[in-house]
């Protein structure tokens, strides 16, 4: 038995599965772009089992005593242009929107956030596209992402049916979906997180805490894989 | 004529060669980091033509109105875990001081820094190897980069001679070695630098900033290379 085994697998690679939960928020241009490209390895990287964690970024930052880097303009210019770059690289097409503070500060991303929530709890299959769909408002068009309608039209994108749509609005605004978008949010505050993307790797008991999307070389790395660049060829954006 | 240089290079690719400059500090352990990688890309990267560019990180700060991240006591945590895992990856021996703070934000780098363009105004062959083992020292084996003593014991690691030191550790207390420091901090200043390492690329007239030691495959990329991660194999770290 022990030899049938060793000879069907001597020629393959067992993968070594480990999880990676990527910690986000769509209010995030960072998480959009860390986002696209893991999703994109995720056929790749046998041993990733990429698990999404919506999260409120603005409760991580508060949690840790952190803030966006909105109070240093020139750092923020820079931003903007690294952003600029790295889309372009990574295929992931930015748009700054044209009121950058009002999108970020005021309007939010909580309704939109707690309706990913909502579906995740629901219908997961749909958390992925519906996250893309989503960010593609914000950060891709300069599009809103606070009213139902908003939200209705991304859910729409993402191929979720006009019945679950309505279901997951209502639900967006029970108490279990706060409390396990809290959750969330809590889980990577207590893991050292201080912003989005947050990344955690399992690995045989032991967590590793990334922050960031330039980091995804220590990732592969961590999970006995290898990072082969922006792989825009799998890209998953169809605009 | 023509037919034979065309024949000639048939086979060969001829390079593009790009000034990419490296502003740095060795008080910035990313600063260290940056450097090691893209010194062992020297060799590798035909179209890079790297420049050492020696510069005040304090400057820098206080000029784009940027500080430290050491007032978010979590972020620094996670930074200290992180330069353990990038060191280890990347095989830079980082080694946290034991007094992080003093070393920060009392003894600072001037001395040093100093020096540095000193030895780089008179022998600019000894600017990369004086840096790596003043670095050695400050973030590889927490010891003292500010009295005469220990510049000394760094630039005879570092093969310059008793002679040069001497020599250059008088001429780093002259104002022309003062103005080049300024002038190279000026000079990040006025591309939007906010921080060190500061990457800035030449290419056709345009200049593309790049802060951080994690945009190297953006970098390669820029200068029609490819990033192939940490190149361990060609580390010039001898201990």
């Amino acid at each position: 038995m022990y030899r049938d085994y060793k000879k069907k697998f001597q020629n393959s690679v067992i993968p070594d599965v480990k999880r990676v939960n990527l910690y986000y928020d769509i209010l995030s241009p960072y998480s959009w772009l860390c986002f696209e490209i893991l999703t994109r390895y995720k056929s790749k990287w046998r041993n990733m089992d990429l698990r999404l964690k919506p999260l409120s970024q603005e409760d991580v930052l508060k949690g840790a005593g952190n803030q966006l880097p909105g109070n240093v303009p020139i750092k923020m210019q820079y931003i903007l242009q690294d952003l600029a770059r790295l889309g372009k690289y990574h295929q992931v097409p930015f748009k700054i929107p044209a009121d950058l503070k009002d999108v970020m500060y005021v309007k939010g991303s909580r309704p939109a956030m707690l309706f990913i929530t909502a579906v995740d709890m629901e219908n997961p299959e749909y958390t992925e596209e519906l996250s893309r769909q989503l960010w593609l408002r914000v950060w891709g068009k300069d599009e809103g992402i606070t009213t139902d309608d908003d939200i209705s039209q991304a859910a729409s994108k993402a191929g979720i049916s006009k019945e679950m749509v309505v279901k997951c609005l209502n639900k967006a605004k029970e108490p279990d979906v706060s409390a396990r978008f809290k959750v969330y949010t809590d889980e990577a505050l207590s893991l050292g997180a201080f912003g989005t993307p947050t990344i955690v790797i399992h690995n045989s008991g032991k967590k590793e805490m990334i922050f960031g999307s330039d980091r995804l070389d220590l990732v592969a790395n961590f999970i006995g894989e290898t990072y082969e660049g922006p792989l825009n060829d799998l890209s998953k954006i169809k605009q």
